[in-house]
């Protein structure tokens, strides 16, 4: 049994939907962040830093994001989440996953949570996000996943990442193969599942 | 054989000494950054943002700091770069490592390079930065290594970027724990090797 910290539609969310598409045994504790709960005494005991996602495994907690992915994909290899150590397309996951974290993750940090790092031209940034789509969508062109021919983590992570981008002025969208590639994405059943679950109603059927 | 394209005393000196380290064949090609070597023509076909390392596996091109090392470490698993699939110690290497990437080496982007995200606060980022010493000093209290009983691929990072602060205001050696740690990964042959070999003087003997 996974125990899941997670909070609505943030980067929780992917660790969750991952969790609906395995199939197995799982619960969540979703956290207040208006009440913030992911600073409360007893959670920063699981995740010092106090944020989510955070996921009980075995008893100990795992954090971080892109860790928590690559993880159960490890540890359900017939979910096809990953491409098998020693086949061609593990360079190419495990580069996308790396990319996925130092990248636009840490843009969209960056984006909706400032308050640390101010000053930031906001103009630069959405540049930079900008800029992110171009090379997914350049990598798209006539795929349709990321890396090899299913899904894998790095896709269910891109698709929660394009759904960040649904309130700025160039959305992921307006880049033909990740519209494409988003519209797949938003047809799975996990997906459309884990919004109904997390209470997300926007962007599934713009 | 593997090939690696690298610049002195950047990210890509971190699988420099990798490599050193694992004893395995390869050659490197030291690009010229004040030529702009990285953005010519030939090499942004191996690697179209234009950074490095990129490591040639196979005769592919795979790029990302920690994506390189995570597949050095599952190629020659007897090295013990990384912990075992399944293993108690797996989970917690798949979170340093993706930390490093989101954490540090995203915020050292910002610190060396911020042509392209302008107007941040420098004092702030550099907090930040601090934040992440205090992080891992933390971690390293009565530790010799971020994860287990051997240095892995974490490590290796993790030493590379505490070099990166030589030169701040505070460096990672003003904690206590990362100093003992960063004196014990500094002993290692392996380091001083791959600085001899990339003419990098400083530091090392501190």
């Amino acid at each position: 049994m996974y125990r899941l910290y997670a909070s609505q539609a943030t980067a929780s969310l992917v660790v969750h939907w991952m969790l609906i598409e395995l199939g197995v045994p799982f619960e969540v504790e979703m956290l207040d962040f208006d009440d913030r709960a992911q600073k409360s005494e007893t959670y920063l005991k699981l995740n010092p830093d106090g944020v989510v996602p955070t996921l009980i495994v075995d008893g100990a907690p795992v954090r971080e994001t892109g860790a928590i992915l690559m993880l159960l994909a490890e540890r359900h290899p017939e979910a096809g989440f990953a491409p098998p150590a020693g086949s061609r397309d593990r360079a190419e996951w495990l580069e996308w996953m790396v990319w996925l974290a130092n990248g636009p993750m840490a843009a969209y940090r960056l984006w909706f949570y400032d308050g640390d790092l101010p000053g930031l031209d906001r103009a630069a940034l959405q540049a930079k996000l900008e800029s992110y789509w171009t090379k997914a969508d350049a990598r798209l062109a006539g795929r349709a996943f990321l890396v090899g021919d299913r899904a894998t983590t790095a896709d269910l992570q891109l698709a929660m990442l394009a759904r960040w981008s649904r309130n700025m002025p160039r959305p992921a969208t307006a880049w033909p193969n990740l519209k494409a590639y988003v519209d797949r994405m938003r047809a799975r059943p996990g997906l459309k599942d884990v919004h109904a679950r997390e209470g997300v109603t926007d962007w599934i059927n713009d």
